[in-house]
């Protein structure tokens, strides 16, 4: 990969369900000058959050030289064009149905605009600023409420025939096996995300020592894990079980360098991680397969999107 | 992909374990001028079998000019290292270890030679000549005694860190499901390929209308569904069950424009294809993954892998 532009200044965009999150990078490096972030509000419609956007470019306070010379990387939920700059269809951004994302930042900004989905962004990030950095063969799960994944080969983003590659959270683990939020049935999103280890531990009976009466957050039933909570620790080996299964098929299928698991479940570490890996090993048709391998959390965390839009940009331009 | 090259004229190689298969393409075009094939007789050891390509090659009458031109692609079994030309280790041909089969082949002929992973030179044969042509983004499964892989992205074939990757056949999709040949549980190779097809004809009591009392060949069974015997019916729609949930993850990871399968059960066609394509759709997260998507027989067969070794010398020069 080569960075043609180095020096460009760069503005960032993260648009999420709940926050829109802006920064800017005059030479095109981190840390951020400035940053900025609007609450997205999606039910009034794609106008008012567009609008949004442009508040929160706005609040970065841009010098003008930098104005006349930076491009824009953004990224927003999928599916969508990377190419024309098209997000098709936005599940939680209601009315987000085949907006010109890309020429609508254009022609208010005067610059280039380059558009990703946010899984992706998430592994640029990653592979340029952050776990997976001096690695060129990264596979990268996030575990939150469903299962993100982001894929690099050589150093280059997989992005499939019309940009859709990298939905590792639908990757079926267990045949005819738990309902999947997507309808279908054993994916590994099904038995692995935040939902799901929520889903498993209701369907146990509830933590032994909750903090609370509601629903379970995988963060806290990971504590109750760490504090010897049976049911807890059952749900997380199921979890472990799945997620090591899904990794062995991404070893044998990418054999990369690097597996960088986001979310909080895995950045917490302890002894999830740990049965990740043997889950995985036991998996694998040979040990050799495992052996240049590394697992490691995210080190990014919630900043791994900008930092991806300025990845996307340098590898773009 | 550029082709700097086109018009080198190009040696082809198949070593296998049975056989070594040779061509030449004096235009680097199909169809092959010549064609020679020598038995491997692997128990000899690898100075033997090394003496028997060479011997093939020289079957190959190669006119003056071309030899002094001349480029080769070889194709070998098991994990090579492709840069340095170097089969580290082919499980069906015994004391293969570490054979720096590049040099040996340059050292005799005074050629370019690029060596490869066979499962990548048939995915590259099909991709360049066969049933992938005009795709950019192609997964193809080879099912036979087990099952192989090849994935092309952007035009290019997924090697992965070590040249280990398109592993496809040991993709758990069965959680604690039957052991694998690799000794693991629940690999698609232990649900889909031949081994497995003739293990669950075994366990369900053998074909009705078996036409010997030996071991059923996938294609027995395969033509034993078509008389509509239930035993072979029943145990292929197993094994498209898996496959098809496999294809999904597999659609979900890539977004491929096409999917190629090769090996006898996939191309006598029939009930079992359309059953392999309706328990894809069935584990798709959306519908619109598999729209663009061709699920196809190979059409190169047996000529895939020397059709690859061309293809591997036109990407390589």
């Amino acid at each position: 990969m080569i960075y043609c532009a180095p020096m460009r200044p760069v503005v960032a965009v993260d648009l999420g369900g709940t926050n829109i999150r802006a920064a800017f990078y005059p030479n095109g490096e981190p840390p951020a000058r400035s940053s900025a972030s609007r609450l997205t509000q999606a039910a009034e419609g794609a106008p008012a959050v567009l609008d949004r956007i442009h508040d929160a470019i706005e609040a970065l306070k841009i010098p003008e030289p930098a104005r006349r010379t930076m491009a824009i990387g953004i990224g927003a939920p999928g599916p969508l064009d990377q190419v024309r700059g098209v997000v098709i269809h936005a599940p939680n951004l209601p009315g987000w149905e085949d907006v010109r994302l890309g020429e609508i930042l254009r022609e208010r900004w005067g610059c280039y605009v380059f558009v990703e989905n946010d899984a992706n962004m998430a592994v640029l990030g990653e592979w340029r600023f952050g776990s997976g950095r001096g690695a060129h063969h990264i596979v990268m799960l996030t575990l939150g409420t469903g299962i993100g994944g982001g894929i690099i080969v050589d150093d280059r983003l997989v992005r499939g025939a019309h940009g859709l590659a990298g939905e590792l959270g639908h990757i079926p683990v267990q045949l005819d096996g738990p309902r999947c939020s997507c309808g279908q049935l054993g994916h590994l999103e099904a038995l692995a995300s935040g939902t799901a280890i929520a889903r498993m531990v209701r369907e146990q009976g509830g933590l032994t020592h909750a903090a609370s009466t509601g629903e379970a957050s995988a963060e806290e039933v990971a504590a109750a894990a760490r504090a010897g909570d049976p049911v807890a620790l059952s749900v997380l080996q199921t979890a472990a079980h799945a997620l090591g299964a899904a990794l062995a098929g991404l070893v044998h299928t990418f054999n990369p360098e690097r597996i960088i698991l986001g979310g909080g479940v895995a950045r917490a570490g302890g002894p999830f991680l740990e049965d990740v890996k043997r889950s995985m090993f036991a998996s694998l048709m040979d040990p050799a397969f495992g052996e240049g391998v590394d697992i490691i959390p995210s080190a990014l965390g919630e900043e791994a999107a900008l930092l991806g839009g300025l990845a996307l940009v340098q590898t773009s331009t």
